[in-house]
């Protein structure tokens, strides 16, 4: 780092054109987007970014699942140096999340090989090919998956779309062979470094436009029963019963006020529930709801669970319910590897560019590729917070001034 | 009431008979019951109470909704005392829901028929056509509002089941005529016992047969709708969050412990709870929720309103939700006549039947026929509280108390 960074400028008419016409390919309900997996718009979405890198002088190509690869051969061989995030949307999700990630990392390149030429290590820019679960919902991370080898045998014939329609076939319908998923692999990735919208208002409450993320959450999702017993709601007396319902209500606030309690960035979030029989006039035989408990340090993560789940046992055993719960999701913290994030902090210093170290609460392609590489995510700052909404928005310069950071933390990684 | 009660003895056979016989009529999963208006279960049952009305000598007819009238004509031109319930049921409900207010009427009539010859004031027994809205959502009590005057022009082409079919349709197929719903008003009962299943544990717990019912409680249902903002559970700080889950939790612990702490006869119920979007990882957008509150007395349950009305709007306040609320249902309590209750009480008591005053939780087609007669309700105790469902269950020796008292009152109103 005793060597200057160059001044490296992003062409802000090039985010926002690149932006733009991403978004258009499957562009649904005003600024939204739709654009799952292996559909027509994906393939057009992952045709346009080949083209892209193309013209920008990167070797190109579509592996086994259809993520797509622009590479900048460096002079040496060594281990890359990638970046990317997933071309796939929620449905609609909107024009950033995942799609500037890959824009990011195309333009990284382009300007980079413009102005500096061949690189010594090799550059990458990706474009997963999902990772929503938006069309398949077990298949959530596909596109980084099949990159690290984490798509166990048989999954492509397993998992469905909401349709019924098979994995493997929608794979065969855009001419990828399900056969071949391992051929994705890769073990030559040296870092790995993902820019992505933030999702949350951290950002703009700081008014702050970048944050380098130090870590991605770990996290749980319960799915937890409460049985009582289905009563008349007028002819059974209060003290008599076992209402559900009443437990549920006192379960919720107990977790939510934990959450509080502990502060940021611990949150715990309950944003599914189900009654059973579900009428007014009847007190309810069973509520099932789920939790999402998240914290980004693996000590405090545990200490959230055994303090969530000591709230159900305790709200349930003082009203004589029955209470039961099944983990369907369990993911322990993904740490970003701290030299990676020293090295992005450095640079942004040296480019004037005001960033702030934060944790990521939502999950991403680089929890996966930790992997097999080092990794670190670049956050650009969120309008109000949304995401997963056609209301998603980041400005061009907060998107240029992360795509900069990138360059310049690559520019270290692969030429300085 | 200075003349003893004569000895009224009710065949515990012919009880259990009819409770077996008009229970088969629809049975459904083992001891449950389906029979809806004007199915081809409802025609069957109705037939065979007529046949048993007509087999004891009264003069029997199906009016023009198809409430089955089994008249024992007194001696004098006098307004009559008339006893019944409602033939049809939940989906499923159990055998006892109505149809034990029904085969009561009957077995009174009958036994007193046979031991005392003609009244001077005419008996009626009455089995009401619809009081559940189990078929036709919105139709319910049906057969009482019918007798009363109180099914307004037009209803019977505006009401449909849940498959579409409209309520007069439903009565053209089993030959009634919509047209002369008219026709069932009634204005010369002076008097309205009806006898019916607890349907909850009160008598049980007391260890006594028979509740004298002193009023049916008034209630209101509220659909309470609570609105936040959606937002990613991961990514959004607890601290910024305008979560309408955290809202309504904290608003049904809230109305649940004010019924609670009010205690007995006050109940407050959630049996139906909504959440937009309902994904685990999002913070819902809006959860709906319905309150069920309810008191016999006219003041406290002004009081119970308001309070839980105060309770929903502090939440709101100070978690900055969007509060908004529908009054979807709101029934005044209906008081018993107080000379018939006595009168109840004076009877069970000469016969020796432990019985205590209570109040009733849930609606009953006495609240209607309060519109047009002086009214009281004999409770018979219902197994661990069971109702609107097969479980249901009341013992022959209850039942046939029950029919003893409300025969001894008959004798009282219309021999004595």
């Amino acid at each position: 780092m005793s060597i200057a960074l160059p001044h490296i400028v992003v062409d802000r008419n090039l985010v926002e054109h690149c932006v733009m016409t991403l978004g258009s390919i499957g562009a649904a309900a005003g600024t939204g987007v739709k654009r799952t997996v292996y559909s027509p718009e994906w393939v057009k979405a992952t045709d346009l970014y080949a083209s892209w890198c193309a013209d920008a002088g990167l070797i190109v190509r579509k592996d086994a699942v259809g993520n797509v690869w622009g590479r900048l051969q460096g002079t040496r061989e060594d281990r890359s140096v990638a970046s990317g995030s997933h071309i796939d949307t929620q449905l609609p999700g909107g024009r950033y999340d995942g799609a500037l990630g890959c824009i990011s990392a195309y333009i990284a390149l382009r300007t980079l090989h413009e102005h500096f030429g061949a690189p010594r290590r090799s550059l990458e820019a990706v474009a997963f090919c999902e990772e929503e679960g938006s069309r398949f919902p077990a298949a959530n991370l596909w596109g980084s998956r099949a990159v690290t080898g984490r798509i166990a045998d048989g999954e492509a014939q397993r998992l469905k779309d909401y349709e019924g329609v098979i994995l493997g076939d929608a794979m065969r319908a855009v001419g990828l062979d399900p056969a071949r998923i391992k051929d994705a692999q890769r073990s030559d990735i040296d870092t790995f470094i993902e820019l992505h919208v933030e999702q949350g208002p951290v950002l703009e409450h700081a008014d702050i436009p970048i944050g380098l993320v130090t870590g991605i959450t770990g996290l749980r999702h319960y799915v937890v029963e409460v049985t009582g017993e289905a009563n008349h709601a007028g002819a059974f007396p209060m003290d008599l019963r076992r209402d559900p319902m009443a437990g549920a209500a006192e379960m919720i606030s107990g977790v939510i006020d934990t959450a509080n309690g502990i502060g940021r960035p611990a949150v715990t979030t309950v944003g599914r529930l189900q009654v059973e029989p579900n009428y007014p006039a009847i007190v309810p035989a069973k509520v099932r709801f789920t939790i999402d408990a998240r914290h980004p340090d693996a000590d405090a993560l545990r200490d959230l669970y055994a303090m969530h789940e000591a709230t159900l046992r305790a709200v349930a055993a003082r009203r004589n319910l029955e209470l039961s719960w099944q983990v369907t999701l369990d993911q322990p913290p993904s740490p970003s590897d701290a030299a990676t994030v020293e090295l992005l902090m450095s640079v942004a210093q040296e480019q004037g560019v005001r960033a702030m170290r934060m944790h990521s609460g939502a999950g991403h392609d680089t929890q996966v590729m930790a992997g097999i590489a080092k990794t670190a995510m670049i956050f650009v700052q969120s309008r109000r917070g949304r995401s997963h909404t056609p209301e998603e928005f980041t400005s061009v310069e907060h998107a240029a001034m992360g795509i900069e950071v990138l360059a310049g933390a690559m520019y270290r990684l692969a030429y300085a």
